[in-house]
């Protein structure tokens, strides 16, 4: 059950209350009471879980959840006292009664005494900013955000409405849609890295483009995205940046992409659409990585890739040419081996 | 000798005094008087160095140090005149040694005028906090802890005795135990990266997990760790972490983990006790590492490692194996090239 | 044309006074006014653009740039009615165009009420410190200096003149020269990665340098710098370090070093002059890299590599052996697959 000290529940519900908010269809007793959620290897006759592969069939078996979000083609997997949430998206409708159940606290409200906002800021109504926040002149904050202690919001900066900016992170020569989500330590907009190499001392290229966010963008812990040089860095609706990656100028992204962590991407390159990219990876700038890429973690992209490929390795080759190229090196240092026990 | 504006020493001390504080024996003369540690070419009279590898034999050999840690079997490799300290770890030693003549500097203590720390927040005694800092409600601080400038501590957080937190870092949703030392810029606590794809938006799954730190955890600068999603993310014991490193939701640590800089725990990792990564070394998500094992710098890890083990490579094989795939890359290569020149 | 809200025009200026004033001659009208630059693609009759690359021949055809800064003998390239600007360095000259057009504001001046300046710190003629800023015991601010809102200067840190210090960023136990640009959430002097490993708990060794950083230096933002544990950590004059790089203790940059986003330069290393880091390299510890060395993105280097070497891969070997080596794989996992084929 989640600490009390951290997470403030709103339930418990009914099962059939939660089945309609979520858009799933109910099985069983409705009258149940779900006051969590839980794995199904910890949930309890209080909680929902969920069951979505089939690697998870004997826990789905013995579970003792109260409430199963389950696809009705999978109900004879779930044990018969249970109360069964069918939808087509099992881990769906478990996000969405969790957020039921646990809503995020709303902030507050009010702004702290101790914080310095230029008079020519603008600050939408219902927003809480908390101490040391620091906005600067003619910036444009969206009703309903929030500005973390000791953020800094730098002159013209606009945030539409419901944006979060974690504590400690900075913005500047950026124009960020609604419900952005900006977690602690983020770095938007500082100047991209920019230079004539020169023997005499590298001569700076005045940075003049912007970073432009879309809505509903997350953007994990210490992550950075660099303004553009000329024309802007964009980072495009609903993409989910993780913690540590690196963006660099004038780099695109198009719309839902996903970045794990400690991802960096050179200046320059494109992004289409749903691209999704594992833990570390790198990609070279001034490329076009097409809609519906996948990238395997730890990869390093330096040619173009096609829409709806997936690839990896380091240089990146279409995924499978990868797992041939690994099974063939480990066959051949095999061979290496025993040639040497021969010897 | 370290600069007097940053470091204050503390001695001179006899050579006796320093024996037997660190726990080594004496040989020579003990009324030597010591005040500082530097490396065996650096040293002077009044220094102490170590030696503790054949490597540095002929440096050993020449050193100008007044005393030296050192094993009592390779005795006669130092200098005539120098004062001993025979331990089983020389290393270890020198560092007890270190920190006799420059202890860390104690906080000053007392909370600055511009602290934001909420009344129902609990504040041991002898806490030194920064201006700036913010201490959200019901946190609780332990004894003589440090709070740096412009850190965030967040509702309910819990910190042991004798804590450090670093300038501008920021904590929520955790539960830390003593004597643990976060370095500026650190971030525990934010959410996971955790969604349910979705074309329409992605679904953000609400992450009801907390960060657990045990005692004597070392967290390097700017590093982030998430809560977790439903259990907890957990570091064990004693583990230290270097800069800039990620650690996903869910993951465990065990006791005395090494994690070097750059390196990337994905979610649901489990480690075992004593594991050591090097530098940019990536771990997939839901493995488990066993204690005891190495893993080489910028290396991939994307299955389980069997305790003891030592690993490296893209992905990661048992060190030999990668060695042997080098190896056969490299002659391979070379072939190659000859035939090249021959046509 | 660059977003009015972030950036100010100091301009239009006559194309004389610009070739003049950035040491290029001039070709054509000089009395033409340049109020902008841009790519050659997007240029208009009141932008400066530059051409230096055959890659670009057809663009610099059908520009319509105003101005062009370009070879004396690409002169027969650009259309025949736009301004020629020649230089050596097109790009160059372009930088500095861009630099007179929109030059870097001014920070204000001043410093505001809200900051934290201990009595016996010393600042220079001419600084703007933001709010929220801490200044400790004993440090010496350079004259015009700029320190962002809530960063953290540390006792006894010496700044020289004209250096910037970016929101939120942290300093201790360091020694800048002047001009030094440090990025929001840059942390420079915390502690090494130091401590002998013991199985009751790892031992701290005490870290006694500093870090020296020299005039020119560029630091990008959320990167670390630790200081030496004995020696300094030292960052030669004009370096241009990215985003996210991790900088372990001991290590020594020479002039003019070139390190993209995402690097990490394990401890004790030493670089020469003017190598060039590609983004997520990871150089080992203890390691001597020649001046001019070129690495490539991605790779990890664990060996010395001598003056002026390009190299490549993981482990890092001169760039033509690594090409091979892959085109090596690629054929060999080729024909891997042919095989599978044909059984």
């Amino acid at each position: 059950m989640p600490d009390p000290r951290f997470f403030t529940a709103s339930g418990p519900f009914s099962a059939a209350e939660l089945a309609e908010r979520s858009g799933a269809n109910l099985a069983g007793d409705g009258t149940r009471s779900i006051a969590g959620v839980a794995a199904l290897d910890a949930a309890g006759p209080a909680d929902l879980a969920f069951f979505d592969h089939p690697r998870y069939r004997a826990q789905v078996a013995a579970t003792g959840a109260g409430a199963i979000a389950i696809r009705a083609k999978h109900r004879e997997l779930a044990p018969k006292g249970a109360v069964l949430l069918f939808s087509n998206n099992p881990h769906r409708t478990f996000a969405l009664v969790a957020a039921l159940l646990y809503p995020e606290p709303r902030p507050e409200g009010g702004v702290a005494a101790a914080v310095h906002v230029d008079a020519t800021a603008r600050i939408g109504a219902g927003c809480t900013i908390e101490p040391g926040a620091v906005i600067r002149a003619h910036a444009e904050i969206g009703k309903g955000c929030f500005i973390g202690a000791n953020a800094s919001i730098g002159r013209g900066v606009v945030l539409g409405e419901g944006c979060r900016v974690g504590v400690g992170a900075s913005i500047s020569h950026a124009v960020i849609g609604a419900n952005v989500n900006l977690y602690p330590g983020v770095r938007i907009g500082q100047d991209g890295f920019g230079f004539v190499p020169d023997a005499k001392g590298h001569i700076r290229v005045p940075q003049l483009g912007r970073v432009v966010i879309h809505d509903g963008v997350e953007v994990g812990a210490n992550t950075t995205i660099d303004r553009g040089s000329g024309p802007d860095t964009v980072i495009g609706p609903g993409c989910w940046i993780d913690n540590l990656v690196h963006i660099g100028h004038n780099v695109r992204l198009g719309r839902g992409c996903i970045v794990a962590g400690l991802c960096g991407i050179a200046g320059s390159t494109t992004l289409g659409d749903f691209v999704a990219m594992g833990g570390q990876v790198g990609i070279a700038g001034h490329l076009t990585i097409g809609s519906g890429v996948q990238i395997a973690g730890g990869s390093g992209v330096i040619r173009d890739v096609l829409p709806g490929q997936t690839v990896g390795g380091y240089p990146a080759v279409p995924i499978r040419a990868w797992h041939r190229q690994t099974a063939s090196l480990r066959k051949m240092a095999r061979l290496a081996a025993d040639a040497a026990k021969e010897e």
